[in-house]
């Protein structure tokens, strides 16, 4: 056997190993529930009464029923608890077809099926705005491009997780940036959002009064994403650092290819180098507003883009179509390892313990599925919501 | 015959003589033309050399090609002074879905048809961001919610007018918005756009500085458009004020119904009421920055917005979605009568007498068109812009 072929043959060996010790690990854990249901008379276990955020609107519990307006769901037609209960991951990105891919995407990776005749379907379609897929505990969702329009869909979103009662939803934003002394490829994972004037806080005007929200990024969660990179593997960097949060694709990123340009190419470069001296890696447009609003409902989130040039050689996106889509799959194969890894690798994360309660039967290598919980869920969507 | 129906006849026939009027001088405008054509020994007008848009960014010569990133087109694989340079209304709405709607209906009301067998084609689906459509003269915009991403649009948009020499392109923002002590269904036309603090102006960062941009519209854009409604025919209002643009919709336009509210009922009635003393007629997301890039551009903008809710009385929007759909055509209606009647009879207009040139034979009772120009430009959307 040549040398190639036997390193092949290892190498498919370790990954076996890999995935049945993490079956083996999920059906240990349902032994043991099972076992404790059995021994406790079959007793349910008590549903959570409240979701595990901080700091929301007191005048939530009011509304009878909540209108989701942009999300086309209400509390009236659509049991949210039932629905949504399960979510432990809300991932965002720019646009629907890409969050739709994802879904597609972790269903696969995470070992969850739907019925093969049916399809994954938009939750959110009645809206008309975001687009927004089920998949077991992960749901996906379009924002749109802009702090506005991300802001938008954080309200509604963060709205739902309370109405379900979700227990630490983790969220994260996969998307594109333009990097700042990186190389076109590489994913950045952001420490902190910046504004315009470098300063780490999201600015709303309430009432007529300026109000600042700080926009740190959970640290622990931009590592434990980071950790999933392999090195080996993967021939791209991933890195974390500071990332400006832009209101404007053109001046307000110091392109010279926009409509108007009111500064000379010299004036541009000296505010990148600038920009890079202050260790930002990348500009993008939503993380302002995504980083404020979710750490003000004690949310924990992460922004993982890939920079799909570098700011430093030019404004203009050249790069062929099939190369970009290629990139633009690495936050999502990032993310897709860490919600696995917490989902399946977790033996001792009391977070963990929970999920394999309500997920039995149903790891990676579970190609049969069960009847209960998992990617079936995404089937139970509020077809009431629809138009 | 009883006295109704005969009302019904002449209101008919009444209706049939305003159609043959237009006929009949569109017709002669063609003859006019034809016979100058004939005297002048055929020449072919000259194409004009440049847009009559201002102020734009000096480099944009430079850019060979100038990739339109958001809207997946480039100067090289599109002719854009071929595809795009009869473009003289640039409508833009919120979604997709009912930008094709508002496509299709503009179609039928200017009398311009496509091949039975064709339908319109998303000229802007290789971006994946935003979708844009062709009739004839009007070109179909989905902006996306908040400034940012209507700013991203506009920067390519007034980009494409550049590329494509168009003359004196107006450009119009059709929507929903929350009234301030208007009726619901009641139409806004803006006459001004004010941030959150009530200063009309529309502020970027760029390289670290603030820079402001006046929010002024076009008063006689507006007016002429005002003019467009019936009193008679329309039961609702359509008026003319200032209008706020906020850059959330929860907090930043004061709604007690957010994931987040850090202030009382009583205080946002003070403040909806202030608002209201200051002749704000409505708040919605975008007219910021669409009322400072058109202005910046020299060309021509309108704002016309619904009302679907009066904020004095509430916040949630529970108004049935018939309705709101049957609002939702208010400003669509008297856009496309505006556009009608600019291009049909307007019969002392300057601009008017090049259309026709332009459109010569697809006046509104034209059925079978012609080969030239009209609607059956969209069929010559740039293909090869497609992935």
């Amino acid at each position: 056997m040549a040398k190639s072929n036997c390193n092949d043959c290892t190498c498919r060996l370790a990954k076996e190993v890999c995935q049945l010790k993490a079956v083996v690990n999920a059906q240990s854990k349902t032994l043991t529930k099972l076992v404790r249901q059995i021994r406790d008379g079959c007793r349910k276990d008590e549903e959570p009464k409240e979701s595990t955020l901080c700091g929301l609107n007191p005048c939530l519990k009011c509304l009878n029923p909540d209108i989701l307006y942009h999300l086309g769901l209400d509390t009236e037609t659509t049991d949210f608890p039932k629905v949504f209960g399960d979510v432990r991951f809300v991932c965002m990105g720019g646009t629907p077809g890409r969050m739709e891919n994802f879904a597609y995407y972790v269903m696969q990776e995470i070992g969850l099926k739907i019925n093969a005749a049916t399809q994954l379907r938009d939750i959110a379609e009645a809206g008309k705005r975001f687009s927004l897929f089920k998949v077991g505990p992960v749901l996906c969702a379009s924002h749109g491009m802009g702090c506005p329009s991300i802001s938008i869909l954080l309200h509604e979103l963060i709205k739902m997780m309370h109405h379900a009662k979700c227990q630490d939803p983790v969220f994260i934003r996969l998307g594109t940036c333009g990097g700042i002394g990186v190389d076109p490829g590489t994913v950045v994972i952001s420490s902190e959002a910046v504004d315009g004037r470098l300063n780490a806080g999201h600015e709303i005007i309430v009432q007529g009064n300026s109000i600042l929200h700080s926009s740190q990024l959970d640290e622990g969660l931009a590592e434990d994403i980071k950790m999933c990179h392999d090195p080996c593997k993967d021939k791209y960097e991933t890195i974390i650092g500071r990332t400006l949060c832009a209101h404007d694709f053109y001046e307000g990123q110091s392109r010279l290819d926009g409509a108007f340009c009111e500064y000379t190419p010299e004036m541009k470069k000296a505010y990148l180098e600038q920009l890079q001296s202050q260790d930002i890696k990348n500009i993008e447009m939503e993380s302002l507003a995504f980083a404020a609003l979710t750490s003000r409902a004690n949310i924990k989130g992460a922004v993982v883009c890939v920079a799909i040039l570098n700011r430093l050689n030019g404004d203009q996106i050249k790069t062929p179509h099939e190369i970009l889509a290629k990139w633009e799959k690495r936050p999502m194969e990032l993310v897709t390892r860490y919600i696995r890894k917490v989902l399946y690798f977790n033996a001792s994360d009391s977070e963990s313990d929970q999920l394999e309660e309500d997920e039995c039967g149903e790891g990676p290598q579970d190609k049969e599925g069960s009847p209960q919980g998992g990617a079936g869920d995404t089937q139970k969507a509020p077809e009431e919501a629809a138009e």
